[in-house]
Parts: C-alpha cells; sequence; structure tokens
C-alpha cells in the first residue's frame, strides 16, 4: 500500500492521491497504517526512524527536488529507490525568483530603494540585457527551463554542469575545469545545483573571487554550494554587487546572523519554488502507474551521484 | 540643414547622426547655425522659443515617445510636422522595468523584505502567475510588447486602449466604457498610456476604487493620468498591495512629496525606458531618408489626437 507523510495537510494530499490512484490501497500520517503493508512512501521532511518502519518498502517519492537530506539518512536501506520531484510546477517558479533577482542587479532596483529614502531623483547607470552575462550554475530540469526564459529575454546565458550536456539554444559547459573561466565572465551567477559530495562548498573564497567586480549572486539550489564568510567578505568590500539568496546551511536562517542585516543582501526563506498539490500528485500518481505496469521513470535518484 | 538640440552629448549625436547620414549637412548645439536654413531639427527638453527661431522649420523629431511637453509648446508652428520615437529599444527596458513590477507583487519581495528586517524566517502567502490578472493600458508599440512578453511568461493580460485594437495572443478592450469593467478584474495595472487631453487623470478616484483589493499598480506612462492623492488614500487603507511609478505630475518629484517616503511605494526618476542613442539614430536616420525620398514614416504625431 501508499504511505503519506507530510509535516502537514495529511488529508490535502491523501484526498488528491486518492483521487489520482482510485482503486488503490492509501493512508496518510496521522491515520495509524499497517507497516509492513507499505511498499510506497510519499514524503517530505521525514521524522528520524520513519524509514525502518517499513520493512517492505521500495518507493520513497520525495515531495521536492532537492533530496540531499534523504540521503544523510542512515534508515533509508540502499536497495529502496527514492525518486524527487522533476519541475512540478517549480520551473515556473523559480524562472519569476531568478527573473527578480537579475532584472534588479541589471536595472540597480536597490540602488534606486536607497535613493528613495533620501527622495533622490537620479539616474543610476544601467546595462543593457545584452550586456549582463549570465551563468547557470546546474543545468537540470529546472536550470535549462531558467536559462532558455532568460535568453528570450535577451540575455546571453551560459549553462554549466558537472557532465557535458547539450541544450537548444544555451552553450553549456562543464567540469571544474572549465568553471574558473565562466566566472570570469559572469555578470549575475545562478546557482541551481543539488547538494552533492562534489558540490558542497562549490563556490569558496578562490572561486567566488573569480567573478568580475560588480558580479552578483543568486543561489535557489541549495545553501552549501557558496561559502557564506567568503561571499560576504566580498560583499563588504565592494567586490561583489549583491546576492539574493533563499537557501542557508542552517534553515531556517539563525535570527542572529549577521547576512540578516547586510544590505548587499536579500534573504528569502526558502520560498524559490514551492512544491504544488496539484502537479506534484499528478507527477508521482503517473510515475506510481508506470513503475506498477514494469516501466521505467524520470526522477529516479541515483545515490552515488546524489541527485 | 539638419540641427541637434539637446541638453547635452551633442557632440556624441552630431558624430553619430554624420556616420549615419554622410554627405549631409548636420550641426549640433551648442555650434552656431545658420537659423534659416535648417528644415530639420531632432531634440529633446527644446528650450523656450527654440522652435521660433527657424523661419524653415518642416520636421521636428523628439528624442523619446512621450511628445507631450511638445505639443504644449506655443512656438511649434501647426505645420511643423511632428515626430516621436517608436521603440527604438525602449520597449525592452519597458518590458524589464515592468516585469519587474510585477514580479514584486505578485511574489510579495516586499514582504519578504520587510521580515528580512525582522530576521523573521516566514513563507508569505503567494499566487501561481496564472492568477495574476494583468491590465495594460495603453496598446501602442511598448504596451503591445510589454503585454506579449507577459503572456509568454504565462500571465493573463488584457490590453485597453482608446480606440479598438486586434493584437496577436491579446484579448483587448477598448474606449471609456469597458475600463471599468476591466478594472474589477485587474490585480496588476500597467499604465502606459501617453498624455493627452483624454488620459489626463484618466484613473481618478472613482476609477481607482474599483480595481479589486490587493491590486498594484505600475505607472511608466505619465505622472498625470493618475490622480496621486486618491491612489495614495486607497494605499493607506490598504485597499492597494502598493505601487511602482516612474513618472510624475511634477518631474523631478519635489523632495517634499510624501510618496518618496510612503512605504507601499517604489519611486523611480524616469529611467523605465531611457531613449538609446544608436537605435533612436538608426530609426531617425532612417526616417529623414525616407522624408527625402517622399515616403510616409511612422512615428508622425496627430496633434489632434496628442501621440
Amino acid at each position: 500500500m501508499i504511505y503519506i507523510h507530510t509535516p502537514a495537510d495529511g488529508d490535502v494530499w491523501l484526498n488528491r492521491f486518492r483521487q489520482a490512484l482510485p482503486g488503490q490501497d492509501i493512508a496518510a500520517f496521522p491515520q495509524p497504517v499497517d507497516d509492513v503493508a507499505v511498499t510506497t512512501l510519499i514524503t517530505w521532511r521525514p521524522p528520524e526512524g520513519l524509514f525502518a518502519r517499513f520493512a517492505n518498502l521500495a518507493h520513497v517519492f520525495a515531495l521536492g527536488a532537492g533530496i540531499d537530506r534523504f540521503l544523510q539518512r542512515p534508515d533509508l536501506p540502499p536497495h529502496v529507490q527514492l525518486y524527487r520531484l522533476t519541475d512540478a510546477g517549480m520551473a515556473q517558479q523559480m524562472i519569476e525568483y531568478v527573473l527578480f533577482g537579475v532584472l534588479r542587479f541589471q536595472r540597480n532596483m536597490d540602488g534606486y530603494l536607497r535613493q528613495q529614502r533620501q527622495a533622490l531623483w537620479q539616474a543610476l547607470p544601467q546595462r543593457a540585457a545584452s550586456e549582463v552575462r549570465i551563468s547557470v550554475l546546474g543545468m537540470g530540469e529546472l536550470g535549462t527551463q531558467v536559462a532558455q526564459a532568460l535568453v528570450r529575454l535577451g540575455y546571453p546565458v551560459t549553462g554549466w554542469s558537472r557532465t557535458p550536456k547539450v541544450i537548444d539554444g544555451i552553450p553549456c559547459v562543464h567540469g571544474l575545469a572549465q568553471l574558473d573561466d565562466l566566472l570570469r565572465e559572469t555578470d549575475v551567477l545562478v546557482c541551481l545545483l543539488p547538494a552533492t559530495p562534489e558540490t558542497r562548498n562549490l563556490l569558496d573564497e578562490t572561486r567566488l573571487t573569480q567573478l568580475p567586480a560588480g558580479a552578483a549572486i543568486i543561489n535557489a539550489g541549495r545553501g552549501e554550494l557558496i561559502d557564506l564568510d567568503a561571499m560576504l567578505a566580498l560583499l563588504d568590500n565592494g567586490h561583489l554587487q549583491g546576492a539574493q539568496l533563499d537557501v542557508f546551511p542552517q534553515e531556517p536562517l539563525p535570527a542572529s546572523h549577521r547576512i540578516w542585516q547586510h544590505p548587499a543582501v536579500f534573504v528569502t526563506p526558502h520560498v524559490a519554488a514551492n512544491t504544488l498539490v496539484d502537479p506534484s500528485v499528478a507527477q508521482i500518481a503517473a510515475r506510481i502507474k508506470a513503475l506498477q505496469r514494469g516501466e521505467d521513470v524520470a526522477g529516479r535518484v541515483d545515490r552515488q551521484r546524489a541527485y
């Protein structure tokens, strides 16, 4: 049977999945369930020990795209297949979030906001979209759609990923060897990478220093990607124009962290791309049906590469 | 001969126009010029009495899209043909400016900025692009391109104009009779109208009150379109979510105006779409050549309709 375990709205998810998978046996926390009968788990923020309860667990569907916290779990046995959401309405939200940040940096909206406080009417230097070189780190489903939306609006965009990619309309480079060269020609750095052993602290002091003067950073991937202290030092000394950050090494970001009050940083509380009920239910239900027919499905997590 | 009169950068414009119109007689302020020889004037912010100097003036090219201040000039004789820029690189900038405002309202970025000051990590309610009904008032070259860009990003957009328009992919309504109905179904109102006798104070208290609770306003047309006091009252009582204003009845906006310090208003100093040298020179030079061949050109201002 299928068991749904979420921090909230269990009945909402249950009703939607029952509609999408008629005739199937589905229950949701906090309803009691026959643990031994559970073969498929749909979950977000699973409490410690949850996976160990189900002796016959075969499939775990995460209600999100980033599954690094699932991979750190000792109670998730290696033979259990993990799946993550791919797009499911998140790409549109991510496009909006990144685009807001790009426009804010390009058009110096922060500078106008500061001038407004002083009642100062003064045009600021401004760049054309064609002059703002954007690099998207992480060219999965979300990164690709973000890059394509930016290109449609006139920005020159380059994609970067771990392995080679060929994507219509987006020049792509790959591997650590090409990252430094890319950073040196990046005006807005968009981070959409997953947290894996290879990406942790990828943007350390040495790499961040490669960014040209006046560059800006948007991170909507994972907080672990960036050395925050190194980034703050480059913001403090004026080398970087600003940062828009949705993810942090520790979430919620502690109220005492100095980044909250940094004038060049815009902090959002991990809301760039929320899980949406309708498209998520549709995607997971379709995958459950395909698996039951013996077919392969998208979104299977490779635990070795960690995404 | 052709005379260029701008508040600044006369030599920049002169060099570009000489390159674009080789063999033609061109001079630029503050160079002296034989007034009686001037038949074509290219100008922005022309000083009082400028037009009256040139007895044989036939064509005036404004270095902007909004020419309401030219039409108020008693020294511009009725037989002189006035032309305004159409697009010339402004549409792309206008798309960016409007899109920034739409995203800011849709994604409640202002709310997150306020929360940041309190170090508050909390998701706010959020609407999908498909739920944000945008109305664009003014469906000329800029309005049409703005509307189409918004549609490509997933927003439902309706265009409104004085006269009927048929525009690919954008439902359009027209005339005062349909404006109130449209306002009642508008979440973000984008004003890109010119200032004419018909549009002055178009958005008065009665019409602004038609907007649903939580609606927002972006004005990048002309300050004369909106009754600022009525708008501020609706912002003060919380009926409207916010406003992003680039144009004002008096510019520069006086430092003493209370709108500068209004927490729900973002003020920018008439920078939404700046005149760009290269595309403006290319457009005007092509029009001058076409006129010399006896052809008709776009951008001719109809003084009766005032745009």
